[in-house]
């Protein structure tokens, strides 16, 4: 019997590959002969660098890179176990939590550590860069980015413009012939999970904005910015970095990126699935257990879980998910593959107790999941 | 397929009745077309009156009967829907709830209401009383229970002694002629799930008087009182009331109702298991569905989940628990037949927000049982 373990991590108390040692602990009091297959998860956010690490074997390597308002910080990164792929969380370098909240301002935020990320990946020589984006504090359409990685995004004085997205109405001029070389040979696959456009009310500034510390005011000098440096890619590369969904993604990020020679946006989940070798994995399971910290109707939205499902109902495979919490929307999850679903909280307690017994109760619902499966009750 | 449904109470929260109703509902959801037989459950504790009359569609009669302190309360007990069986909670007439915290004092709480409820159970013509006798304010020895239904206990004067405990040691003779003559033919069947003996440091007093208010020279008074109930019982009626398993049970009402001319103490659990005739209609069951408000190692000492898991497992079949919470220690119960058990908390909240999800909690859990149920999966 296989049994592949594929779970998310559960935010602020498991890795995903602890949340999956719990459950094979719990499934092996029961099934000890059963074959375990662990596979961490992750979908593009919080979590994801450290899950492919484990997933692959992989290592973590720490580079100093420049934090959003451009003091330095120590900023680690991915690398799968056969060397071939760098994993980056963008909020490593240019995350919100970077910046004190009374500093938080757009205008002035920058995603060059982002790119100094990518640039110390090309350094190990890896064929394919994965780049999560969440969390980010920047709303500069990966201008910064694409200024460490080589880019001229010039202005009227043919100087290069200031960092933020306060700056990017400055720009006159980008010239990509300075961009790294090695960027030429390699993949790079930005998990994105929204569809919002650069600009307009729907655009990164108008809808990510305000979290990252945006007025009004700055919304609409953000919004513009970001449409000028769209119209320039496009009167000087031809290139429209404004509509696809998902351009409005961390800050315009999502769309910035597609000035680089190889770069796509994908739902993160299905990225994590592709670099885990996920379907590989489930077509000759018997069953297959995800789970998540939270589960609610946002599950179905790109979130770990259902991405497994969908996987493993592809080959016709059972699902159960195995959930920190179980929020009262969440029968919508049952239509997208998961068969069944178990919280795992025990009894009452403060949040603080609770993620210190998540691990605990991860291996009492797994035993108890193995042992009404080894019931071996067939349908009548 | 036939699912039977066996649940005690959800203490604060949900009847046994409304537990059963809640996980038949989940399961439904996913298994519309089996045969649900629900039966609620008790273990002769507090909601046995409410889980027998529900399982046997019988009804509650009201009394006015003597407080423990001698004041009128009104006060239920429960007739099977044969109207053969009376159900009796000591508690209902002679419970601690009953006496203000300030004027607990087991040398004046008397046992005499319980007394009159029987009386009233006699009246509707029962040929079975069930008494569970739980949560009583008293350390009588049972004593005023007798002279309601018509023992005289006389002091050296030849008058009835007073109410308490505390005038048990004025006890000087036993008449039980003037017993109620309608006792005689029927079944009085006390539910104890403790094994003290009346007297001594493991008796009635010792363990069970200081939660009733005692102090350490009242347990002694207390003590010496039963002792002196139990001595003169032997003297003048040949009977050992002191030393049955379970004689210390509620104050010594354990072993004072053996003075009857048909009472005998059994297990709570064992007692409801045949007024429901739970074995009858577990035996062509196909999974049986238990549950209880918390299931923690104590469960296996004498509680409904495993009363049921025992009845079950004689003839072989799968049991399931669904739980409120379920402490660290509960695994035990897999030795007694429990085959898996769900906590049904879905997220942290308030005692008071998790009693309020109850129902949901139960329905969601019992659905999600089922969908691993229908999966199917044999052991392989």
């Amino acid at each position: 019997m296989k049994i592949v373990i594929a779970p998310d991590s559960f935010k602020e108390s498991l890795t995903a590959l602890e949340v999956a040692e719990a459950i094979e602990a719990g499934l092996k009091k029961v099934l000890p002969d059963a074959e375990y297959v662990k596979v961490p998860m992750a979908d593009g956010g919080e979590g994801t660098v450290q899950s492919l690490v484990d997933a692959t074997e992989g290592r973590l390597i720490s580079a100093e890179v420049c934090a959003p308002l451009g003091n330095k910080v120590k900023a680690e990164f991915g690398l799968s176990g056969d060397g071939r792929t760098a994993i980056i969380e963008m909020a490593a370098a240019s995350g919100l939590h970077l910046v004190p909240p009374e500093a938080r301002n757009p205008l002035r935020t920058t995603s060059y550590g982002t790119g100094e990320l990518i640039l110390a990946a090309l350094a190990e020589g890896v064929e394919k860069i994965i780049v999560g984006i969440g969390g980010s504090a920047t709303n500069d359409g990966g201008a910064g980015m694409l200024q460490a990685l080589g880019a001229l995004l010039l202005d009227a004085q043919h100087q290069p413009i200031g960092a933020g997205g306060g700056c990017l109405q400055d720009l006159a001029a980008i010239d990509l012939s300075g961009l790294d070389k090695r960027l030429a040979g390699v993949e790079i696959v930005v998990a994105c999970d929204v569809d919002n456009p650069m600009c307009g009310e729907k655009g990164a500034s108008a809808v990510f904005g305000p979290q990252k510390g945006a007025t009004p005011e700055m919304v609409q000098a953000l919004d513009s910015g970001l449409q000028h440096f769209a119209d320039i890619a496009a009167r000087d590369l031809g290139l429209d970095i404004q509509s696809p969904a998902g351009a409005g993604a961390a800050g315009g990020m999502g769309g910035g990126v597609l000035l680089l020679p190889d770069a796509r946006l994908q739902a993160g989940v299905q990225i994590v699935m592709e670099a885990v070798k996920l379907a590989e994995k489930v077509q000759d399971a018997d069953l297959v257990i995800t789970g998540e910290g939270r589960m609610d109707a946002q599950s179905v939205h790109g979130k770990t879980p259902i991405g497994v499902a969908h996987t493993a109902k592809a080959f016709g495979k059972p699902v159960i998910a195995i959930v920190g919490c179980l929020r009262e929307d969440y029968e919508v999850v049952y239509a997208q593959g998961i068969d069944a679903v178990f919280p795992i909280i025990r009894q009452l307690g403060s949040l603080e107790e609770i993620l210190q017994h998540g691990r605990d109760n991860l291996v009492s619902a797994a035993q108890n999941v193995a042992r009404i499966y080894q019931m071996g009750i067939s349908r009548k």
